[in-house]
């Protein structure tokens, strides 16, 4: 039975999550009828003390809803450059909302006050008009770091000061809300919409939550159905997203130290050149100078019932989630020993 | 307790479907590694004798995911001017791709070889290309309508003639599979491609599979991951349909005849002017001439626990489904009669 | 040498027109420096009583701009089936605003108050959000006709109570405004936005102007640039406009009286089997039973020096303008005579 | 009277080019029967050895079209990130083609063959599919350089072997024809479309050439339609293009040697920083260290009657052109030595 570390989207619901799904009351949410999908979106709205929210399908279909309500064909979205939205979203800013990205360099996945500041287009006709910023917390491809909230703050300034919204892809957000202690009010409170993801570290096996004010998930609610995402009785899927909230966002903090545990492991050998400051619960880390020497471990690993991705040519991706426990943990760290 | 026969998109799931999900084998579909959903895929595929298929949230991303791979943006799409895909779909053809429609008035939605010959446009900067016509079997607006087969066969010569793709939304086309005795490979023979809708007649709480050639499929692909419609563990779901594939389909010849049992039964009532013709599922039916006489009528048998819609200002829609008992039937007979 | 009344669009300038362009002060318009293109932008507002406009390169790109900046992706315009807006500018409405279209069938291309108001979607998610109406004045394929002024008007205080725009696709406007006496102001009241083509009638070489509020026009010249349409020194143009609308409205009376001669002149033609009513420069008239009947006549009449168009397949349109002098008119009329 | 050196595209056509504008012959180009029209675009495509060509509007549109004939909506187009097409035209890659941009960062504009292959996306569902590159010759942001013929040969073997296509912006591709000595049918062998622009160095008051195979200039045909970029009497202005193609190609080395002479006046300023090496008609330098010192000097500049363009915080840009005279050149250095 091999160990998967390549996502924390492999979880499977466990036997508890899953009777709460198959105990659910369902009807016709394109109706508005299906009250567990109506509680898990009020649940989510409370959470984070906004006024509403809505139940899609996927993580990418949240984000992609928010950022065509956010902004106008023509516009300009500015982003970092390893974003979520921006390069593993089949292109869907342009796609679906006729927008350009201005991609910035940021520190592990996070930009800055001032770079987005700097990256504000002037009013001139040759320019895309910028109308939104998106933020990524935790960042995947920055090894899950967490932003500063006193940044985010600041960003949320620039952003208000010049007629621009804010955007939070929080597929990784309860990672980022454990490892730091913040209370997701005060995200509500920063932010004109917010994607949270229920089928990542809350071990759901699909969805995802979009949060914002009333008439922001009005309009979204229309995206979603000409999008093809309105679902009938998506019940039996949202009531794992209760059970999720209720009972596995604590619950991080441990995938939090499994993911600390093998960063450990692997700083010590010689093969791993660096290993990223682990914040939450991924390890990028760097291996080898050579071309697609990354492919080559991660294929060793398999062999060896340890699967993980190689992203880019000499770095490898593992994630700790909901289905890794301890003793795997303990085997993983063992395989990386005898490497 | 209501009888509901809004839609037949209403439905809850049986104690035994419910069952076939709760014990699926899941998987990341994302990564292709849900059993379930690629089974499911294999079958939809297999049934119409089509190459490849694709498990999708919901009908209206199947037909516009569809609609994408077979136009270019300023292409135009031919329709009935009741058409799903045009009045339904959140003007789909257009947002997502940039296509325009040549709404044709057809016999209670069916359109005729002779009208889509004549709608094709001449080669002509000024006007779209003309790439692609859509037919819906049954006709929901059309009162459950089937085409004749016949004529769908001189749609297929006039769309190769002149370079056309044709689609078939098929939200219900089991309805019309069981209605009309033919067998679903002729169906795969005759379209490019085909969406069918499991949470309709079929019972499922959620999906639709869209199938067609395999290179068409790999694109589709695509077109559904940057609409957001990738879900990762999406195998509960795709057993119910399954399940549905092997159990639901010849039961839907007990709602046709109920269908027939309540429209007899409107027939002997003054206060309607006229019942469309019922092939399948759908009773439509005209009451009065005073402007919003549907919705008094359905507001009155909403209060005696029957809920139907009001289309349009005089016209009334009932769908008998899976959750529609014999009892049921009888006891909108008697309320009918009492009116 | 033909005859060409093919269309109002073939005309040449005058000598006087030409020497005006020869003379004119140019500069560089995209940086809004161009004085005769300022000047042409300026007359045009004040002749409509709007505040600002801007010069585009075309009818059909001024048509597009406005509809771009009035709707939203997935919206829906209404207009008449046989409007320019929708069959003749390359799917645009689909291509550049990803807004549909509510096509509906009017007396000679213009429709109704009452029409509009049932035209309008209910607030569903089903439905695309109705936002735009046009009107197209004088009607192309309804032969040149003019709506009735009341009527507009009734059509504004629809538009109005239900939050759409309304938008004049003036091709023909200074037509409409010779044939019944009524003041260009009194439109700019009645539109959110007016466009007008300087190379019709007014027999400029090209260009369009699009009229409206001064943030409107902002916002239409960000599009303008997107699509392309933002031209350097383009007063060698503008000056040609400047001089039509000093020296070329009036003088449409002429054309006007000489479509009314060639109408009367084919009326009492056995071949002809009827004439659209002609209130402009437009004569439409139906010819034979046969399937290209109509091609067949105008290809007899090109042999003998006069140029028109079939369109569909037993109408055929004329057009007088600028370059159809009396003597030719008198030509056409013998030709006729003698067919 | 100042001298203009904000952009080439101040001039002001010669009244010779003028003299052979009005006695231009004209017809409907929409009809395909503007004589001169015509004779441009034979004669651009016999120049680069393609097989045909369009005229259009702005270069902007000419770029935009041909990206939008070689995207799919949700591709990629791989970019430098100073590229026109990416910053300085509306965001109309993702408006008109719902594509996205991979922007590199260039060696002042240039971007290598082994940039472009490492930017190539793998075929994955979360990737947009890479399909096109462009390129800019000269640089306009990188200060009129030439690219190396070789190092775009070997940008031609790389898109090849991916299946991707290769445009041009040309917009200043005869400032490189005649700075690099190369012949323009080289470059019609290694690119799929090219945009030259007329409107520039060339001294035509408006116009854009779109130059490739005739099937795919036929789709630019349609495209161009639907932008709103077809005109009617074009041929006046097309006039200006035949007359620069004749006679205003070999002068821009006068307009290199200019710039070379004011550059060199530059270099020995304190003020200036550093002066980007000067290949063909454009001068930037780099000038303090404050924030907008650029500003500050630009109008100091402007004051003694030279005008130019501060672009970003202490760069200037300045650009020599068919109406900067010999005399101009020797005011401009006099009031740079005295500054």
């Amino acid at each position: 039975m091999p160990i998967d570390l390549r996502s924390d989207t492999v979880t499977r619901p466990t036997p508890a999550m899953l009777e709460a799904m198959f105990r659910a009351q369902v009807g016709d949410d394109v109706f508005g009828e299906d009250p567990t999908v109506n509680q898990l979106e009020a649940m989510a709205a409370r959470l984070f003390g906004m006024e509403a929210a809505l139940y899609c399908p996927s993580g990418t279909m949240s984000n992609q809803i928010a950022i065509k309500c956010h902004t106008q064909p023509g516009d300009e979205v500015i982003a970092e450059r390893n974003a979520h939205v921006y390069i593993y979203e089949g292109g869907g800013i342009a796609f679906n909302s006729g927008s350009s990205v201005r991609a910035l360099e940021g520190d592990r996945g996070r930009i800055t006050a001032e770079q987005v500041s700097l990256a504000i287009n002037p009013d001139d006709v040759h320019r895309p008009r910028t109308s939104l910023v998106t933020l990524e917390n935790t960042c995947n491809r920055g090894g899950g770091s967490c932003y500063d909230f006193d940044e985010m703050k600041k960003i949320r300034q620039v952003c208000s000061d010049n007629h621009l919204k804010l955007h939070l892809d929080g597929a990784r957000l309860f990672n980022a809300l454990v490892a730091t202690g913040k209370p997701a009010r005060e995200y509500g409170v920063l932010f004109d919409s917010i994607s949270v993801c229920l089928n990542k570290g809350l071990g759901c096996p699909i969805g995802s939550i979009l949060i914002g004010p009333a008439a922001f998930i009005r309009q979204a609610r229309r995206v979603r159905k000409v999008l093809g995402g309105g679902m009938r009785q998506a019940g039996f899927m949202a009531a794992s997203g209760l059970y999720a909230l209720e009972h596995h966002i604590d619950r991080l903090a441990e995938d939090h130290a499994h993911a600390r545990q093998i960063a450990a492991a692997l700083e010590k050998k010689d093969f791993v050149h660096s290993v990223m400051p682990v914040e939450t619960n991924i390890i990028i880390f760097e291996t080898g100078d050579t071309v697609d020497c990354a492919k080559g471990l991660s294929q060793e690993l398999r062999q060896k019932g340890i699967f993980c991705i190689a992203i880019g040519g000499n770095q490898i991706r593992m994630v700790t989630h909901l289905d890794v426990t301890p003793e795997m943990v303990g085997e993983v760290i063992a395989v990386i020993e005898q490497l």
